[in-house]
């Protein structure tokens, strides 16, 4: 059975690494605004992004925070000024 | 009755505004990592907060992403890389 869980990502990483953190991420989750996504995974993906991360980040300067949920349904998302991402067009 | 919520919000907001988002935002809620905080609000002081944004932020050009729900119970939080807020020391 596959285990979908749903995820909000966000992260603090050095600016020299912020390009291959977004290029990674876009290839499983939705961007909203920079430095944060959202998304389904199955739980095979989510230790397929943290493996990768890993890869990318510097662990003693970089931090990455995965906000993991049963589903979309446990919170309800509120956005102020303009939609980047998700529903607005997204500034590369 | 006081209903209690639990918010994570993210931002991605002009560099001359970040600063005052964060001095303000510092006051209700926990520093997580750059352009992110979480914590508990009443929903008075989550009206608050939302007033107090939309006078700081360019809704033209920033974004910010409230995601609202009913506890903390409602999501695992999983930290790579080094811990800068919540239980670490905050980088100023």
């Amino acid at each position: 059975m596959v285990v979908i869980v749903y995820v909000i990502v966000a992260y603090d990483v050095n600016v020299e690494r912020v390009n291959r953190v977004k290029k990674f991420l876009r290839r499983y989750l939705n961007w909203v605004q920079n430095s944060l996504f959202e998304g389904e995974l199955s739980s095979a993906d989510l230790e397929e992004v943290k493996m990768g991360l890993r890869e990318i980040i510097n662990e003693d300067e970089d931090m990455v925070v995965i906000y993991r949920f049963r589903s979309a349904d446990a919170f309800k998302r509120e956005v102020m000024g303009i939609e980047k991402g998700l529903g607005g067009e997204e500034v590369i």
